[in-house]
């Protein structure tokens, strides 16, 4: 059975728009996705919401229903409300009017397995939620097994980071640590498991086309501004360069993580 | 000498909020460029805006003070306001507080020397500006020539696009065209001068690490939704592939983009 929600006060419309607000989410840690693509993508993934959301009176997509009877199977909630209601809520380019809340996904360093996945993303002080989940998609893209987070980024879960992934938030791991934790976890790995630490640098680097990459590869960018500290640099088992022929003296850093990712994965894949 | 202005309701402040908005860019066939870092690139590259619009009131910072004796030099405007109106303009992010009136550039298809450089950029009905200065931003740095749009896509002068390029707009050439304009363009070239066309696609592509780039290589992408149309890609000369592992079928736009650009980067210098 659908519930159905009539007025802008009802305590879920509050509860779905005050998802939009990173304070609210930790809060209650859960986040909203939005779309019928992205939820698709999710119940693919196996991942379902806690609470789907409709617009009443439609003659619902077929992957709709589908969405609608596994919720309902796995004991979430189905809400419909007036299509000017959840428009207020989802914000545009939702045009099945479709959205969920999802509970937020482990994001502990310690429960991540290593050996999974030849290659790993970490981004450092990534602001933009934007570049955040376009490195999610190209993680997906490449088989990598997730994206590790360092000190403070641009939420994850955040609407915007949610869309530009694709889905992806769906099906990489993410990490989210302080880089002394990130440091003594990648060094506590035993033998091959370890891990091999790759920065994109300027400092003291070898040509990113000929670097010796070595699986599991944890391809680190730093902040879209300031770049990779260079204490971080220091750390890294390898620091590789990405030429720059032109004026600019860097790449948009979902760029350089993607252009990173492509070479590793032309080498591990031999 | 400056002018300074100290109401919301003056005309310069109008204007200048106006050209935030496309339809006024176009009247005017004027752009902004905010930020003390975009209009020093503008400067270095030999583009002065007509208009330098600066908070009053401040110890300037050098650069502004050299972009304030070209600007003047070159007969064009200085403009003071309180910092107050000045962030009405310019929105966030522009801590010192300057920003400039560019007359947009020449974007006519038929005035680009297409031997100029190995590596152009081509965008198809592409809708995001980040994307569109990303791309730009990319090409500075493989040393594209510039980035060619094809049909319906964003405002390569809009304030998002111009601050993604970080510059860009500047150093790299940008045309506009429809699809037949810019076929009949490409096909109209003489011998080595003509241009291999390559497109990302999933069909009849050959894999992107092996393929036979050519110079002058015009490398292109898609609508961020829908792609490049089946017979765009059927007119392209090279049709190559970029590996996706996961559970997504495309990669974002402009970093699809950056991949087969720096590829063809590596190909191209030997």
């Amino acid at each position: 059975m659908h519930r159905t929600i009539t007025g802008f006060s009802n305590p879920t419309v509050k509860f779905l728009r005050s998802l939009r607000d990173k304070k609210h989410r930790r809060r209650e840690k859960r986040f909203l996705a939005e779309g019928l693509r992205l939820l698709t993508d999710a119940r693919e993934a196996g991942r379902l919401p806690e609470m789907l959301v409709l617009a009443t009176g439609r003659q619902p997509h077929p992957l709709v229903t589908a969405l609608i009877a596994d919720v309902t199977a796995a004991g979430g909630d189905v809400v419909a409300m007036d299509e000017e209601i959840l428009a207020k809520v989802t914000g545009k380019g939702n045009p099945q009017a479709v959205a969920g809340v999802f509970a937020e996904f482990d994001t502990n360093l310690a429960n991540l397995d290593r050996t999974g996945s030849p290659i790993w993303l970490v981004a450092q002080a990534l602001r933009d939620p934007g570049n955040l989940g376009t490195m999610l998609r190209t993680g997906d893209a490449v088989g990598a097994g997730g994206l590790i987070l360092i000190d403070d980024c641009a939420d994850p879960f955040s609407v915007e980071a949610v869309r530009a992934s694709m889905g992806a938030v769906f099906t990489q791991r993410l990490a989210q640590a302080r880089w002394d934790e990130f440091l003594a976890w990648l060094r506590d790995g035993a033998g091959a498991g370890r891990g091999q630490l790759v920065a994109a640098s300027l400092r003291d680097a070898q040509d990113y086309r000929s670097a010796p990459y070595a699986a599991p590869c944890f391809l680190m960018v730093g902040n879209e501004s300031r770049g990779l500290p260079a204490e971080y640099e220091d750390a890294c088992d390898l620091r590789v360069t990405i030429p720059m022929l032109g004026k600019a003296d860097s790449l948009n850093a979902a760029v350089a993580g993607a252009v990173l990712a492509y070479e590793a994965l032309a080498h591990l894949r031999g």
